[in-house]
């Protein structure tokens, strides 16, 4: 378990772990950091951290574990400020919504030590004010393992996510960066886009009146922080073109369809969008009785990145996972704790076409 | 009151307008008309209508009220079917939710006494068997009076909607369907483009743990029916294209801000995006103590069109609305009761710079 733990940034986020860390292990010694004069003392009065330290360097030291959870835009320029700061056995991890820049950034400061994350949750509310430590109960934490990071890396932030109530889930890097693209920034540009066009369209007092339930939930959206929104619209800027492109062919498409007529396609094509959406919807997470993947694997780079993502792939939950190095080096032995029959089932059909000989037993 | 009332079409909206009937005047006779041989019997066990007919000419023999609660794509053609079957003195109102098709359909069929009309009620179900009393408790019912509408056409119409318990307001007829373009048909489209470019973007279970609340609530609306759906675009085609394309150009241009790191631009955007949805929802309907504002009217085509149309643009809730014909002819007394102070002096505003001499009494 962690000693010691730095949390740099105590917004919502970083103020909600430090609480929940708080809350489960009252022994771990966390030490916060956060531009705000005003952060520190209240996550000393909240009992979030221990102590606040105003000089970056210093706040880490000692850590084994640094989570860096500023503004998504400013983590990068953290990390180059950090790189010869942090102590030779801690890790590193993050909690910003986009991927790609924070773990190039990540890896040149800290190499094998570093990991992506990203928590599934949030709230309207933010500020070391709104830290909750019910934040990440029952959420998913996405971590985005490459072929450099170390297994023990991965391992280290998955036991973070476990001590707030959340369940590691491996996600390649990009994937990652273009699902949220797809299922947040992009929808969050459309919702605003529809209340423009609505606005547009006639005086406010009609308006009002006539928009309904179905408007009210399909623009909720809109009425996050704008500020907020551009730093996290700016850290996932390419995927992010890439959805909107897509999104504005498909409505394209729509449109043509409308203009000749083709309502037989245009009903197939509903149709589909429903089936999906129920679908995205009501397929319960693979959960259950735990069950333990192990395997033999070979001591190079990427073996971990490409057994969490298979896992991450087809949902299934890594409850834990270690690896047993040999005393004669050169191969270890992998272990995963796996969430559910069914889940571990996929997996190991799915490690055997990778090419690991994966024996199964229960936990 | 009404005698008799004609309701074509026992699905959720006709059968939930006869139900509220009954329920608030058991006196007034329903007589149903559905091509599903299930709805009538349905109706009568449930007690929304006194007898079905299946003869769609005899339905409405004698009927001083006649609703027409098809899909509305059928409007236009049903209208087309009964031009000679109304009795002289019936009025004749629709619940479709486009109305150029139908009010032009309408007028062509009934003349004067003919008007369009959208109850803002509705729901996941459908069907007579999910038809509810309650359904258009505080609702609005959009009328779309025209030059051609007469004035006992507009008052009968929202005698019926005060009696199911909603609230009628004018609204002119291309603006009704420009405004439910944009608050509710690409609405719509949106939301089933959005799921189609995430169901694009990789596999489901993936999908599945990343999508949060945001996109919930943003595509809920794409589970609806599509069959239903096809039939309100094809209503409504024409604005829904010109909504669309607003909404792609405003994509575009987003897409543009964020290509060329705009980013001021594209804050500024997101804000005023931010401040029209807060303001949609959050300001209170006019409503408080009845005001009777009373003028003289010149007994001319379009009068009532224009001040139905000047109460519902500044959202003034006319509860009751008379006319009072002089006996020398050529000019009448209109009396009209508005909801709160605020909305009638507004509308008294409105109506004396359109060049009516307005006289206000409590009423």
């Amino acid at each position: 378990m962690f000693r010691r733990i730095a949390v740099i940034g105590l917004g919502l986020v970083g103020g909600s772990v430090a609480l929940a860390t708080k809350r489960a292990r009252p022994e771990i010694e966390i030490v916060g950091h956060d531009p705000d004069p005003a952060a520190g003392p209240l996550g000393r009065e909240r009992g979030a951290i221990d102590r606040h330290e105003a000089d970056l360097s210093k706040a880490v030291a000692g850590a084994d574990l640094v989570l860096l959870a500023a503004p998504v835009d400013l983590i990068p320029e953290i990390c180059a400020a950090l790189g010869g700061a942090v102590e030779a056995d801690a890790i590193v991890t993050d909690v910003g919504s986009a991927k790609r820049a924070v773990v190039t950034a990540g890896e040149a400061a800290f190499g094998p030590a570093f990991i992506g994350g990203h928590p599934m949750a949030g709230s309207e509310r933010h500020g070391m004010g709104a830290a909750d430590d019910e934040l990440f109960t029952d959420a998913l934490w996405v971590l985005t393992p490459t072929e450099l990071t170390a297994s023990n890396t991965y391992q280290r932030a998955a036991e973070l996510a476990a001590l707030v109530g959340a369940r590691a889930i491996a996600v390649d890097t990009d994937a990652h960066d273009a699902l949220i693209a797809r299922l947040s920034h992009v929808p969050q540009l459309a919702a605003s886009a529809l209340v423009d066009v609505a606005a547009a369209a006639g005086d406010r007092d009609a308006l009002l009146g006539l928009a309904g339930g179905g408007f009210r939930d399909a623009t909720r959206i809109a009425a996050s922080n704008p500020d907020l929104w551009v730093a996290i619209l700016r850290s996932n800027r390419a995927a992010v073109l890439a959805g909107l492109d897509t999104l504005i062919t498909r409505l394209r498409d729509t449109a043509s369809l409308i203009d000749n007529e083709r309502w037989d396609e245009l009903a197939a094509w509903l149709a589909a969008a429903r089936a999906a959406r129920l679908e995205l919807f009501a397929k319960p997470l693979y959960t259950g009785e735990p069950v333990t993947l192990g395997m033999l694997i070979p001591d190079r780079p990427g073996v971990l990145a490409e057994v969490t993502t298979a896992a991450g792939r087809i949902g299934a939950n890594i409850e834990d996972l270690r690896i047993l190095h040999s005393t004669e080096g050169g191969r270890g032995r992998l272990e995963l704790v796996i969430g559910g029959r069914p889940a571990a089932t996929a997996l190991a059909a799915a490690l055997t076409r990778l090419g690991y000989h994966v024996d199964t037993a229960e936990a």
